[in-house]
């Protein structure tokens, strides 16, 4: 069933400010979770928002939270979210990274007591909006595998996210997980009642485990085997312990310990391109450029980072989002309880 | 057969010097190539001079380049390394981003007009012994494969190299193709006449080459599939299109026409870890996460990225840099053809 952004974005307001987050933090959280959805990212957009309640509810998420920079530089900051909403907190992270950015050409943010902050790609979008390049890192919410050779669950999917302005073209928006599969991707799967190809999850003999409800008793694996592990690491250091977050044994499954602080952390590193080139030739080279990364397969073969999520927006944006059945009975059963005008019934 | 450092230093210097190149240019590019060799690098190493030398010989390299930043900010720098070679070229951009990285806490320094500069963890070496953290990106000197999808090779092996400093432990260094194999890995099999594994080079019907001698009838297959296709892109764009350097179909292949100027990209982003946390406690908190790491699994199991490259770089300052037969037959024959004082004869 498909609703229109603007019900949704009411919807999910409405809900945070019945757990008591503060309006306009509500407003965000719900912008970038639909912004996720939006993007065809379904695992990181309002199918987090029955995560999050508990969350709340539970005070493992701060909704008074005192957010602010730390060790600033014109070049730097370190937000700490005080544990609010991660949506809120990177949200901010992004801004002042774009904002000294535009300044100094170039910037690097952190964050440190910040929580699940949905699909990366909403965050380096922000930075395109300004033609901006972003690359944006964060430590998953969960541990999901061990390094490459090790048995300890110590990583998760850590994504990367790298944005590139581009003219007329569809600027260029890479947004991976730096696992073959991502927790979203299989939360969407079993929600569906489909099951996982081979090689998504692994057992400890090796085995592909099929089932989505049964991934979580084995291990994800990397994208290219020793290579994605020691990249998925990085993003751990650069997001995690760089900025006195969690990494590693620290990370806590935000969805098993509702009431506990996560110190998630993430970076986000923006750059002014006409620091190495005038913008608007740099654009037209980029047009050229994904023009013939493009044409370089038979018509509609090759898809380059970033158009998929761009057209459905698109598509989006006018026929409204599409919810599936079981979340959408999870989101009334949200409306019910508190008692919403708009509970997304009918 | 192996060779002390410094002799084989030496000789490098004497070839190219002999190929008139300024000194002070060949003892960096011998520098270079055998801190890649001491790190295992094999392909980034020594078997590049025997290529070098018909190029600069052809024209190809500029043996009297006038180097220049441009456009040059407190955080960045374009590097014109007007073709010179690409050791010379990284170097300065290395330094250039140390300095300025020392001074702001960020820089990011791009190259064009540069040429193949060896084994990407070389450039993030250098800023390790700073205690900075360093990110490099290179379009790498051959297209091997299309995007994926398509069917025209146009992109390379793209290098990512990511290097974080630790305190008492080895520190973290990424040094990796985005590619499943590199031409370098694929060189030094065929130079030892052994097979390349399943996976590594596919033919456009989809079957494995085996003979490495063969590699360039097929496409290097992306690490991960679409998400390895898509961050070899990112990084073609930053280090490439970015720096109005080359990219896609503009990459010629520098052993194939070894006449023809290459224009080659890199780009290399320097952070100062004390922005975000103390220096020390940073260095305690990476110790802590790498020993955990690598705990996760068996002793010996666990091999994080940068350990092997540190401890064949120990054994070879030590015991000297294993020379293979036929490429040591090469750079012999150079050694008689320039009439050198030391051809590493016995």
């Amino acid at each position: 069933m498909r609703f229109a952004v603007e019900r949704l974005e009411r919807f999910i307001v409405d809900v945070l400010t019945a757990v008591d987050v503060l309006p306009v933090q509500a407003e965000v959280t719900a912008r970038r979770l639909l912004e996720a959805d939006l993007r065809g990212r379904t695992g990181h957009g309002l199918i987090r928002l029955p995560q999050y309640v508990p969350r709340i509810e539970a005070g493992g998420i701060n909704v008074r939270p005192d957010i602010v920079l730390r060790r600033e530089t014109p070049v730097s900051a370190l937000v700490d979210g005080d544990n609010g909403l991660g949506q809120v907190v990177m949200t901010l992270a992004v801004e002042t990274a774009i904002a000294k950015a535009r300044d100094s050409g170039l910037a690097w943010v952190g964050t440190m007591h910040s929580n699940h902050a949905g699909a990366a790609g909403v965050y380096t979008s922000m930075a395109l909006q300004h033609e901006l390049i972003a690359i944006y890192l964060a430590v998953a919410s969960a541990n999901v595998m061990p390094p490459w050779g090790g048995q300890e669950r110590l990583l998760g999917t850590n994504p990367i996210s790298i944005a590139i302005p581009a003219g007329r073209e569809t600027p260029f928006q890479l947004d991976i997980a730096t696992t073959v599969a991502s927790h979203g991707t299989i939360k969407v799967l079993a929600q569906a009642g489909e099951s996982m190809p081979e090689g998504w999850v692994v057992d400890l003999e090796g085995n592909s485990i099929l089932d989505p409800h049964r991934a979580d008793e084995g291990f994800l694996m990397p994208i290219g085997g020793y290579k994605g592990s020691g990249l998925n690491i990085a993003i751990g250091l650069l997001a995690g312990v760089l900025n006195a977050a969690a990494f590693g044994s620290e990370v806590i499954d935000h969805r098993v310990v509702p009431g506990q602080a996560a110190n998630t952390g993430q970076s986000i590193m923006v750059l002014r391109p006409d620091l190495f080139r005038d913008l608007e030739e740099f654009k037209e080279a980029m047009d050229h450029h994904l023009r013939a990364q493009r044409g370089s397969g038979p018509a509609g073969a090759v898809h380059l980072p970033g158009e998929g999520a761009a057209r459905m927006e698109a598509e989006q944006l006018v026929g409204g989002i599409a919810v599936a059945d079981q979340l959408l009975a999870q989101l009334r059963a949200l409306g019910t309880r508190f008692g919403l005008a708009d509970g997304l019934e009918g």
